[in-house]
């Protein structure tokens, strides 16, 4: 019984830890495995969290450089959030949003809404970012059957896009992998080009280039006709596409073009939005824009409690209202929409974001990304770029060709791995590490986060000489 | 602030209840609303939880007939539960997936294979139902893809079924109403009919209803070539569609029809697994039979946290090990994917039911059906049925035509409404009430259940006859 304990603990007992790993290889399925190791695979193991920092299965303490996937804003080891967790589940731990409601949910969808920019007004909670974005697109479809136009329902989306992991939503991912050997409902998808600066075209100026994205925008509403696009869905900022940050004004201009066409413009801001960009949500704030939709998950309750949701514009329910099929059922739902136990860790998150944690990340985030753009002067470095406490280090074979690295085990990993010995998780995207670590994180960590990333990309420029990989 | 913290938690202050009414209409979306209330509505408001017993916004106590929606299996408020919650979210309360992995996912994932039938030995974790569904058809997929058939990806479904709510889960949903107003995969699916022998052709007995169904099963393999057709799914009692319970025998032959076409068997027990009918799966050790894949959320947390998943047959992955594509990249995983708190609660909540609950739930299972069924009694009901701990009591208009009544509000409604006034909450589906309390119930509250549900159906049947809607 006690080795079960530490088994389930984790923590720095070494047996223990290699129980687990012996454990996950025959009885877990890794996220995102190849087929030649899925279910026969360990990840390192991770006992403990702590502010900004996690703890190895070795004891070794690193600082978590993904904030675990865009998510950890407040930090681990938060006691309120626990302490709520446990008070909710002794009060009510669960009820069935079919014929019931709790007031946590109720007064968490009423913050939000004070926070949403525009008209949006009313929440609709999912488990996380998948079902957020299916909730998003499933409204959408719905929207357009009652109001008489079942063929307005294509959805416009864009390279380097990622929006989740269930068949509708995952068709919409645009980055390069993602699809190879994945289904998709690819006929009700129409994919444009991704808004990244950096890897525009070569001789074009990046004014020139919001025009070409708006250009192709319009080209491909017209070429498909309005009347049959329902949606285009974006990130503000593309995440796992690699921190891409559109072309200024480029975002205010793709909004206007939706209104003009009556297609709903879905913001899907699971990443940016609960202080990742320094505000609860970063499409009006930061962007100057009011979405028909805004989707969000991870940085709501900080990870601690899988929550997500849709908040959408009261004009489009109005028009359901006022429509001639009132008896019309929006058939969807899940168990655990608008959970009490999420929504009163969401409710304390909210709390302690807007309390402490939304100015010190808007405070701390121009040191933040003066410090990571010195990685600049590293010659694998092709550019740093980010915004708020999100940012990204893409490496290159050289700068001219900005070909990313082809080597027989990604740059990104490589980096990595350097890294968690120097005391660091990245997450490796193939050539580039994104660095988004929880809003907690101070000067001083932020000098330490950058000088270990500087430490192992130096090792790898290193290792990559030294086996004839590379000539940088 | 005071105020706040009693909207927060609900309870049975009537002012802050009135609030919390007022602010889910204002700002709430509730799952599964119609159109012309979309966005305007507020349901009964739960404050408390307690055993078998929830708390309305007035303070009255009632019995959660349906715990909670199927998944409060070992009761409410398990101070076991909400300080496994507390400690692992002080321990570690989350680490990202894609990189690292945590103990408790790992130790949860051999228990619960060494429950499983067959050579199911892994699991690959979600949020809940929905996406463990969409796991275990884009699964299907991949496998298929990198199998080299990639036209070997057909779904059949049934009647009655439910599976979930993002895009693709619903697709194969075939109860009334879902689909009306919603889209659907339709290309994928293909539909047959629900095994409900209550429906069954007149005349006709069930040994010949099973060989009909059966029949029907290989004629659409035929006609459509197993060569097309990847999976099957199905929940072996079908639940949301109103505890339809297969012909004896029906399963088993459906699954060896599965296997000699080289089809998937996956067997959706979201509701069915951890002690509905009394055993961590009902497959084997109800249905004696050995799925490809089993779905499982709901009960494996007993609602206390979100999590589902699958679990996989190490034949499936033997086979993508051994494939000539080892670098095929199963592009799936979410953010909360072996979420360190919802492992450790299911840990926790496995121990319960190894320990107390899943005896209880046998032994008292009988004494629960008899009882109720004791209700056929009255002419209103057309059946009583059930299984485990979970039953549907069908209302008809008469036995002989057994049409439900068409009425301008369900008659599952009007019965909720009585009982909600009598101290028990049902789960009202149409013309149906289903019965799922938490497994810990005792006879004695049996009892009350079941003379609560009487004298409700009792109140509706006098209604009905008053309102000259109903003679029997």
């Amino acid at each position: 019984m006690a080795a079960v304990r530490q088994a389930r603990t984790g923590g720095g007992d070494a047996e223990a830890g290699q129980d687990a790993v012996e454990t996950a290889r025959r009885h877990l399925v890794q996220p995102w495995p190849m087929a030649g190791s899925v279910g026969a695979e360990a990840r390192a193991l991770i006992g403990e969290g702590d502010g900004i920092y996690i703890t190895d299965g070795n004891g070794k303490r690193l600082i978590d450089g993904p904030a675990g996937m865009w998510c950890i804003n407040v930090g681990h080891r938060r006691e309120e959030l626990a302490k709520v967790m446990y008070d909710q589940a002794m009060q009510l731990s669960y009820n069935t949003p079919w014929y019931t409601m709790n007031a946590p949910s109720a007064e968490l969808a009423r913050r939000i809404a004070d926070h949403a920019p525009g008209d949006l007004s009313h929440v609709f909670y999912t488990t996380g970012g998948s079902s957020a974005v299916e909730t998003a697109l499933r409204f959408m479809q719905f929207y357009n059957n009652v109001r008489g136009r079942p063929e307005k329902k294509l959805i416009l989306s864009r390279g380097g896009a990622y929006h989740g992991s269930t068949y509708l939503a995952a068709s919409l991912n645009g980055r390069p992998r993602d699809r190879d050997w994945m289904d998709g409902a690819d006929d009700l998808v129409v994919k444009l080009s991704s808004p990244d600066p950096f890897r525009r075209p070569k001789g074009m100026d990046v004014a020139a280039f919001a025009d070409m994205l708006v250009a192709e925008f319009r080209d491909r509403i017209a070429e498909i006709g309005a009347e049959r696009i329902g949606a285009f869905v974006g990130e503000p900022v593309q995440a796992s596409g690699g921190v891409i940050l559109p072309p200024d004004g480029y975002l205010k201009r793709i909004r206007a073009i939706c209104r003009d066409n009556d297609i709903l413009f879905i913001s899907d801001e699971v990443v940016t939005a609960f202080g990742r960009l320094g505000h609860v949500f970063a499409s009006g704030e930061v962007f100057g824009i009011d979405p028909d939709m805004i989707t969000f998950a991870k940085g709501v309750t900080s990870g601690y409690f899988p929550l997500g949701g849709v908040v959408i514009s009261e004009r489009l329910l109005e028009e359901l209202r006022r429509s001639n099929h009132p008896d019309a059922m929006f058939a969807h739902g899940l168990t655990y929409t608008s959970h009490p136990v999420g929504c009163a860790v969401a409710l304390k998150n909210l709390d302690i974001l807007e309390d402490e944690v939304l100015a010190h990340a808007r405070a701390v985030a121009p040191y933040f990304q003066a410090r990571l753009k010195t990685l600049e002067e590293l010659p694998l470095v092709g550019e740093v770029r980010g915004l708020g406490l999100m940012a990204c280090v893409e490496c290159v074979a050289d700068r001219e060709s900005k070909n990313p690295l082809q080597l027989d085990r990604a740059v990104g990993v490589r980096i990595d791995a350097h890294c968690h010995e120097l005391g660091l998780l990245v997450r490796p995207l193939i050539n580039m590490c994104v660095m988004s670590p929880p809003l907690t994180i101070s000067r001083e960590q932020i000098d330490d986060m950058v000088a270990i990333l500087r430490e192992g990309i130096s090792r790898t420029m290193e290792d990559l000489r030294r086996e004839g990989l590379w000539q940088g």
